[in-house]
């Protein structure tokens, strides 16, 4: 559900990082399309996109439409979305997560940012024009220029959240062109009954065991919050998939990595509407939800496609529905008169969500115990492998899979690997395909950010290494990523701080030698649902920072064409113990539940404070306490092994010159003075 | 003209601070109003409000209004206001410079926030509730309360910000309550024949040598920026005074503490409208102005109470108003139809204005080497003065301010000094009046937060100073604020940061130990105009710092009923000489321009880092290099000598024990080994 936000801020630091290059000149590659010459030229990774086009075009004509908006995510705002829903992909042949075409009546173009010009120029045919922006404004300007006054502009209203219906909206405002929302797809009408069928997998219950806390608990706490509100809300409206699954504890694999399904939720302070296909719930679930029936604690089932009917019905009343701006589309949106909303950026089970119980903590921090055992596994087997020249980017992403996969409760992995080497880490979310994939070397930096589903946990964290000689810049960005880690991750601050007024702690180690890195600082998680969990995070539009939330701490550094660093932890926020305390509530600050050492080849201990070093001491002497064991438990010694050589504690005394200076000295000191005496 | 949202800052966090204390038991104390009291006891500084109230709601029958809204700010929400649109004082007594009063036909309440509680006791009288608080949505929630359904609620739609106007309206949606602007305002009808006068003081052009550059060429810049905006606005509309004051040169004394003058300014592609009284107008500022008529550079002057009509006028026509949404009020917003506006947070003018030019700069910064003058001279003299229990608050702020008087160039302090000894600094705004002001003694702190406007800069400057024998808590808290100080004073960061990611540098130090401070770090500062000017500083609504950017850095430490702490400089953005460079323009740091040595009693070297000392010892040389050729200019040779002594090299070997002692060890080593080859 969050990669319209999370993705937002890479594409736009990209995009400004990207935005002075040249125009290409006339491409000799023949791996992408060549518009411009005759005839032109068509790699094999192109989609052929004309029957599709006109079909479309047939359609909107019908419809008296003159420009169809098509964007790339679902009506939940999904981050990764289902076959079902990948209208973009279908129309244009490009596989990008993010983008959105635009179809007129003779024209067609597509805006994606830096990190797909390569992907969408192998992907696309030459009805496609290329616009290497993402900004609605841009959208907006070629929609003007193409459209006729007049003219219609349309789109799925349930397809857009309400900021960017907004953009859209001002941006034609005035303009003579309407902005037209077509409550049917006109794409899935184009596709017709090619388009992938709905999920019909089972909708299940979450065992006890792994549950936070009942799902009753959890509705009484949000009519709780409801009551103490004091616009008084008569209902919640969840719209987001894990805002469903997490309220009631139910998982389903709709959709890759997170395991949701397709649902809404009306959550009223005297009835519970849930709306998902009845039948493909289990059995055991269908009984929890109905245990309260009749009174406040039944749960009713209805059809997914009826909420916009039950949603207008309820909205007729004397009520208040209280929904999330930032991903509730404009459509759903639309239906309750204005009077009747309270609009937050998130609802309240977003924010309970948020903060997890103790119960919840513990789960995460085993499945990170867990997941460091495959991690470590992994890094040990590219130790013994690589240097034979044996594994590439993507039997490598399949190996570490393969290692979480064997942990218990294991559910896969919770995003698409990246594993990148050499000059591909430079692309921050590279992520490697078969018969196209880069060997590992000892002569490259290799980089993977991975994670994995387990019952009790979501989990994402980061390596990268290097099994040679590092150059002296690999080696000092490297150290200051993880400066940066080390500052943000042992960070002291008040409660109620906002994440983005502290990332800036993950940067400045860089910075001091003008280095810097053009993505965002961390994103929540959860307990096995999304490895991206707003609304935590060092972003703007995160909430401020409460003991009991966890969220990702992934600096970086991107150097163009040669090399990639990023260092990715999970980290708990608790409470800090300090001297003094300003205010009422306790200091806080972060305990790292990812427990996977660094690579000391990379460390230029040299640059570090002693604060940095004994952090770093302490925070190994914990992946010992907690993995150690873990790994004996499961008779790796091997890896016990490399374990325990990793997490040796560094000397204090190596900090900068002047420490190191004092601790020689006092050696030397020593040795003079029992020389005097003898 | 920042008030309300630089001081929103402080109220913000101040309320939080607060929000916790118990409700007050009933006063004994004889100088705050006790209404529950048989009959209610009032202090002598309290204002009998009764026959005001009488008028106003005879007033507010005729317009058949329920209840209505008096904020604390005037038409181009200045920060300084004149006494003519001090309404809100004349109306309730209360004079502290934020707050809103609501008057229904038989209520009255005043909302304002935790600095001016107990001032609030003292000035009103018992027809007024004190509300703790300043939401809009507790002001809302009492309108509701005391209004009837079907009520009117009014307020004067050109003392209201945009924002606050719809607050006001989305609180009061569906309520049955009608928001009802009222133009003519309803105050100055009750006030009448007893409201002071329009100033009529002269409005002049700054000679040519103090200017960045000619107002023309000021004009035609705004003009490019208008050229270059996608939405090709035809108009920029000027209500902040010193947007006007800026742009064509001129100033005037209507404002305390801030050289500008009523007055807005529609500037679009061929014309150039000023509103502001003529007759008040220099000779020569009227020549400058009308030196190119008939043309695109020809001022057309018109009476300041002409705007609206003009501007309605001038939006029926195919026009685009460009408006700083920040700062202009809801009834000239309201004026141009939506589809004509274009809206963004500030205008041109005001981020123009926010870059200084290499000149602009200059005058800056020799503003500030004559001001650490005035200051050096005061220090030296109250450490002359002090011990003998001369020195009061109120004489001591005197004594600056006549310090700053005899400079060149002086125009008088650019805000009501802060002068506050032991525990009067915890109130972190406070200033003393004459009469209620306590004697400074070498057993207390003292903080004096005071600045000049020279006719080449406007400065700011808070230092904090001990006498005596300072507590371990003040030193250490002293320590962690000029740590705080030096860290984001020393920063680098990449070019279009935002402030409000890198403010909490300034706080680090203090959070280590869990403290910390309830303002924001710092505010933009003009040449010979606003001591706080917007956009530029540390919070959220301001713009990315730039090269050129003067903003004030001021962390503090308040410990409630004791004593108090800021230490406040100026600084210019500058770039910065990094070994990389990510991203295609420079990074930044600040070259701070305040010139003023710290207080040594009450630094703890051991606190800080050799970094922090090496940047000290830097500043100091820098002091030395400008301040101290200046003070031999002036024939102030025992400042000159108390300069040098205050800005002695610190020993970067005195910070942290492991680089002192390794200093110590290599001293004694070299005994030892002179003693071994003897």
């Amino acid at each position: 559900m969050s990669l319209p936000l999370w993705i937002a801020a890479w594409a736009l630091l990209l995009h400004g990082c990207a935005a002075g290059r040249a125009p290409q000149a006339p491409s000799t590659r023949s791996d992408i399309r060549d518009c411009s010459a005759e005839p032109p030229y068509l790699p094999p990774t192109a989609t052929n996109s004309t029957a599709r086009l006109a079909v479309l075009r047939g359609i909107l004509r019908t419809h008296g439409v003159h420009a169809y908006i098509v964007p790339s995510t679902d009506a939940h705002m999904s981050e990764y979305i289902s076959e079902r829903d990948a209208r973009l992909g279908w129309l244009t042949g490009f596989t990008g997560s993010a983008g959105t075409a635009v179809v007129t009546r003779d024209k067609a173009a597509l805006w994606t940012d830096s990190r797909y010009w390569t992907q969408a120029e192998r992907e696309l045919d030459c009805n496609w024009e290329l616009q290497r922006t993402t900004s609605i404004e841009s959208i907006a300007t070629w929609i003007l220029k193409e459209v006729p006054a007049e003219g219609n502009v349309s789109l799925d209203p349930f397809l857009f959240s309400i900021d960017t219906w907004n953009s859209y909206s001002r941006a034609l405002r005035g303009s003579g062109r309407t902005l037209l929302p077509v409550e049917t797809n006109l794409v899935d009408q184009a596709w017709g009954d090619q388009r992938p069928p709905p999920s019909s997998s089972e909708i299940y219950s979450l065992p006890a065991e792994f549950t936070g806390s009942r799902w009753q608990d959890k509705v009484a706490g949000i009519r709780q919050r409801m009551e103490q509100h004091a616009r008084r809300p008569t209902a919640v409206l969840l719209s987001g998939l894990e805002e469903t699954a997490w309220l009631f504890n139910l998982r389903g694999d709709d959709i890759p990595y997170n395991p949701v399904f397709y649902s809404y939720t009306l959550l009223t302070n005297t009835t519970i509407s849930l709306f998902a296909e009845q039948s493909r719930l289990s059995q055991e679930a269908r009984q929890s939800l109905r245990s309260g029936c009749p009174g406040p604690l039944c749960v009713e089932l209805q059809d997914y496609g009826q909420v916009s009917a039950h949603l207008r019905r309820y909205a007729q009343g004397n009520v208040t529905v209280w929904l999330g701006t930032e991903y509730t589309t404009y459509g759903l949106y639309a239906i309750v008169p204005q009077e009747k909303l309270l609009e937050e950026s998130y609802s309240p089970v977003m924010t309970a969500k948020a903060v997890k119980n103790a119960h919840e903590q513990e789960m995460l921090r085993a499945a990170h115990v867990r997941d460091a055992v495959a991690v470590i596994q992994y890094l040990l087997w590219l130790e013994r492998t690589v240097p034979h020249g044996q594994v590439d980017e993507f039997s490598g992403a399949q190996r570490i899979d393969a290692f979480r996969w064997a942990q218990e409760h294991s559910r896969g992995p919770s995003f698409e690997s990246i594993s990148a080497s050499g000059l591909n880490a430079a692309l921050a979310h590279y992520s490697p395909s078969n018969g196209s994939s880069r060997t590992l070397s000892a002569r490259e930096m290799y980089l993977f950010d991975t994670g994995g589903q387990y019952l009790d946990g979501t989990t994402d964290i980061t390596r990268t290494v290097h099994w040679g000689e590092p150059t002296p810049l690999q080696k000092e960005a490297y150290t200051r990523v993880l400066m940066g880690n080390i500052d943000l991750s042992r960070l002291v601050f008040p409660s109620n701080t906002a994440g983005r007024t502290v990332e800036s702690f993950a940067r400045r180690a860089l910075w001091d030698v003008g280095l810097n890195y053009g993505h965002g600082t961390g994103h929540g998680i959860g307990n096995f649902l999304s490895v991206h969990e707003w609304p935590v995070g060092f972003q703007s539009n995160n909430v401020p920072l409460e003991a009991g939330m966890f969220t990702s701490i992934e600096p970086g550094y991107y150097q163009d064409g040669d090399f990639g660093i990023r260092i990715e932890d999970v980290a708990l926020v608790v409470e800090a113990q300090t001297e003094h305390q300003s205010g009422e509530k306790p200091f806080l600050t972060f305990e790292v539940v990812s427990l996977v050492p660094y690579d000391r080849n990379l460390i230029d201990l040299s640059l570090l404070s002693p604060e940095q070093i004994r952090y770093l001491n302490s925070y190994y002497e914990r992946i010992r306490a907690h993995v150690g064991p873990e790994l004996r438990r499961q008779q790796l010694e091997d890896e016990y092994v490399w374990l325990q050589e990793s997490t040796e504690p560094f000397a204090v005394s190596s900090a900068g010159s002047a420490a190191a200076g004092s601790l020689a000295l006092a050696a030397l000191l020593s040795v003079l003075l029992s020389g005097l005496g003898a």
